[in-house]
């Protein structure tokens, strides 16, 4: 299916013309983004929410870091997550103060985190990770060793409740306030990478690989 | 007190030299993100991320927006939040998969959010909150109108269990991979603001802002 079946929880209500249900959209945000956000309970019912790193393969995300062991540590069998991931495009400068806002493409998914055991996909899993951090680094670098593999929780989200939302253009204003004598518009914003800086340890003469020099989102 | 008084839930286990508790250093965070990832837990308690504005005004920070309103909707004497903000600052290529990283500053909170219902602090929640998102854009702007007001909701959160995480440098290799023939380093990634862009609806002749030109974190 093409598009995500909203569901209560996954039904954009605030501004509902935000609301944005189709895969290829998602998905679209869901690999330009650097980072998520996820949302868990800790062992007394808390909300924790912790940022860390992912990669999507199909319909499954899969994590691993500092969330993985920190879900981890209280729950093995799979535990309910809201995983968050935002793109600010631009500062929306209206001419009332009320009337600001953000351009943004962001994502929300509800689901359950569950631990990746099965070693082929743990594997395929990391690779998934590292290629969404820095496509083409997994080629070059060494592949994790099997105690490696022990030494990293993974886990994984299958994308089912699923919703995007997305502000673009620029500021709207009300009648009244058109002929105010203020300035109005978007500062737009993006992500840069700068030229890489080489480990002052490396002792061999590796040339900078063009997926460093050229790194986007 | 110069810094906060880790907690259980504050003290950073998982690389514990990366936890940074000194207000001076959470606040440079805290003020130079865009936005922040709330979590809370919905009327079922299941956990919900939305990321938000905010701004910060000495020790409490104000959210608004469509964070609040979801809250706001359950929730009316406040309601306990784990409020996250992280900077990327760099891609961490190592020799191996394994030490693959990012150089980030992130800090999180636990604590309460309650709505701020005294008019006087709620002006300037809404002050504190333009100003963190553009800096100098409360004084030329329309200031909020009493129905306005009333239409928005503003919550805050006190700055009591509150803990940093920092990365920096270069990428840490195991010994005997220092030799691959891989290059190594740091991919320094930032935001930038583009030149604005004039709303097409712009009526008067007025000058584009320094801080909109000059827009940066």
């Amino acid at each position: 299916m093409a598009t995500f079946a909203p569901t209560p929880r996954t039904t954009v209500r605030r501004k509902p013309t935000r609301g944005v249900y189709d895969r290829e959209t998602v998905f679209a945000i869901l690999d330009e983004a650097l980072i998520c956000h996820v949302g868990f309970n800790d062992a007394e019912g808390r909300p924790v929410v912790i940022p860390t790193g992912y990669g999507r393969k199909g319909e499954r995300l899969y994590l691993h870091g500092s969330a993985a062991s920190r879900m981890l540590r209280s729950v093995a069998e799979g535990i309910p997550v809201c995983i968050e991931v935002t793109i600010i495009d631009g500062m929306v400068l209206a001419r009332s103060t009320f009337h600001h806002s953000m351009n943004y493409r962001s994502v929300v998914i509800f689901g359950t985190a569950v631990p990746v055991t099965e070693e082929a996909e743990k594997f395929e899993a990391l690779r998934i990770i590292t290629e969404h951090l820095v496509p083409g680094r997994w080629a070059d670098a060494r592949v994790p060793a099997p105690q490696e593999m022990k030494g990293t929780a993974v886990l994984y989200v299958d994308l089912e409740e699923v919703s995007a939302k997305i502000r673009t253009g620029g500021p709207i204003d009300d009648d009244e306030d058109m002929d105010l004598p203020v300035w109005a518009g978007v500062v737009p914003i993006r992500l840069v990478a700068d030229t890489p800086i080489a480990d002052d340890k490396l002792r061999v003469a590796a040339q900078v690989p063009d997926y460093a020099t050229h790194y986007k989102r």
